[in-house]
């Protein structure tokens, strides 16, 4: 990884971080662990902060998502930072009417259906200015992180920056809020396949741009987040969604610092290998696939991140603790692992319980495992 | 399939009904197609019936389950009917205390965590008294079908019945309520497997008694549902879920009418061989799998039921005409196919819509495909 202008944030002190070594397909002798959603509900410094503070409005007040960015790596020692936001965000900051509405998620003013619905997209856009929040938080969070000894003691702790895919970003505009089998989205796919390109390419161009500025801006890597593409065919995957994944890729792709692109989604086992092949150097895998099998159908050459059971944060320590053992022996398949839940931080779980997995996992030897 | 004294109203008359014979392995001239949800919300008949009255309670009016159960049948000239019920229907029959919220689902007065709650499930029985109106209504659905001569012209029209798998039960009386991740139940699982295994050998016993009932009254077929057990690992599936399943399935085993045993989920395309071992004849494949590749897994010595895609029920005609055609090409890898949907019929489908699936199922000839 260069030192680039565009990059002034990524100073070389995050280049042999575990989790960058892990990344790009090395063995660090402590396997790295992070989690999605551990800046979140389950802290209660979180919720303190957050406390008469909508959640969109705390993703664009840069001290305060760059405070709960920073807040689980305080707490649980962890291997990264991830970027504390919203897929939906780009999607405001572009002028969507997007709210996220407490215990139901994001909700739209109104479906994006029509041709004139995405015409009216496509006249929004995306600029640097309404980027400003999104630059200014990642700014605080890796001057936040480099201030801090971190899990390794030496100060290298990286930042994760995130965006939704375009397929994930579309079911929530063409659903219009959260839904199980996004009906909607797969219809418009199959019924106006020239509409749904528009629509996707779109998004592919916002969440694209979130991703650039988060790099710009000193994140080490970036996860994109299908999290509803295991609705999907293998054959619609690969004909209607990966094309747009890739797209979204692109931007980040073209900067001249390098940065390791993680991809994941749940209920994804048969779409691994498509999802890796959109431009992703890591697969994010959830709990339904043991990593030795996920491996395997990546044909053991690409770095794998997950996938403890979040279920199992609920059970007896030594339940728990061999779970985590089961995990990291058989991500040994992989050419390397970042060890990570199979989906987010449930918000009930106990951080306590978070922390003692990061101590299991930072204690585990790979030699003490096979 | 022979006539038997515990089987009064299945005398024969369904043995040759495109439908079942499906189900045993041939292939009839014209391939067989029912719809799952077909009695329900997405007709208007169904809902004058059910106007002002709950949803459990028109379960237990055998009168209105019968002719909810048998308008899908006239409307759509589909070659079964499906009991109309819920999965929850038995726990109710038991004495739990459940309830199913419009636009919720299945909600219980108190979810089952504890040692002490699994012990006053065991104090409860399902008892021949307490199923009746399940038995009063299959009868009268069953003379209704032999009454009408159905899509053949013939008067053999099977009933199928149904059940919810011990999981997917558990998972509900666990939880409380729907769940997206099910991870109360997952946890339970992991952390007291001798109480899981007490809790899913009641939901079995429940279960079980609901499809003997069924056969008992004239159920040509049953179907055991796991909605949910796609959100499980096939390790987990295998030893503390499958084995439940085909206890659940022992007493349809052992009348000594033999009716086939139809297995479906969601999500699932990782588990299919092993939900046909649990003890199913034909396994149902949602939109996800192609038919093809289900047949391979399974070695393509099983008959499958499915998978139109129900978000399809939302595009032009000529693409859903040409999806139904794929879905019936695929479908001639296994020795025999049951055309369905993935999932439930939408509650927003259009019935016509249905009816013109049905048509083009119909008029379908395998030659035709190939």
């Amino acid at each position: 990884m260069s030192v680039s202008k565009n990059h002034p944030l990524t100073d070389g002190t995050t280049e042999n971080s575990r989790l960058v070594r892990a990344f790009q397909g090395q063995r660090p002798d402590v396997t790295p662990v992070w989690f999605m959603r551990q800046a979140g509900r389950s802290l209660p410094e979180y919720r303190r902060v957050r406390d008469g503070v909508g959640m969109i409005e705390s993703c664009l007040r840069p001290d305060l998502a760059a405070e709960i960015t920073l807040q689980p790596v305080r707490r649980h020692r962890v291997d990264a930072a991830v970027f504390f936001s919203d897929i939906v965000v780009p999607l405001r900051l572009a002028g969507v009417d997007v709210d996220i509405a407490p215990g139901v998620g994001p909700v739209l003013g109104a479906p994006v259906r029509m041709a004139d619905d995405v015409a009216r997209l496509e006249a929004l856009e995306l600029t640097e200015e309404a980027l400003a929040p999104v630059r200014e938080a990642v700014e605080l969070a890796v001057a936040g992180l480099a201030a801090d000894p971190g899990a390794s003691g030496t100060g290298d702790t990286p930042l994760i920056g995130f965006g939704g895919a375009p397929f994930t970003l579309a079911a929530y505009l063409v659903e219009g809020r959260p839904s199980r089998d996004h009906l909607a989205a797969r219809a418009l796919m199959h019924a106006d396949p020239e509409l749904w390109a528009r629509l996707l390419t779109w998004c592919a161009s916002v969440t694209g741009a979130f991703l650039v500025t988060q790099v710009r801006a000193g994140a080490s890597a970036v996860q994109l987040f299908d999290s509803w593409a295991g609705s999907l065919s293998l054959a619609d995957y690969e004909a209607s969604v990966a094309p747009f994944s890739a797209l979204a890729l692109e931007g980040v792709r073209a900067l001249d610092v390098r940065v390791p692109v993680v991809h994941f989604g749940t209920g994804t086992g048969h779409l691994l290998e498509a999802m890796r092949d959109v431009g992703a150097d890591v697969v994010g895998v959830d709990h339904r696939t043991p990593l030795d099998e996920a491996s395997k159908l990546l044909g053991h050459r690409t770095p794998l991140q997950g996938n403890i059971d979040p279920a199992l944060l609920f059970t007896p320590p030594a339940t728990l603790e061999a779970h985590v053992h089961d995990v990291l022996r058989r991500g040994l398949a992989a050419p390397a692992h970042v060890v990570n839940l199979g989906h987010g931080v449930p918000p009930d779980a106990d951080p306590d319980v978070l922390t003692a997995v990061v101590g299991t996992v930072h204690e585990a030897r790979p030699e003490e495992l096979s």
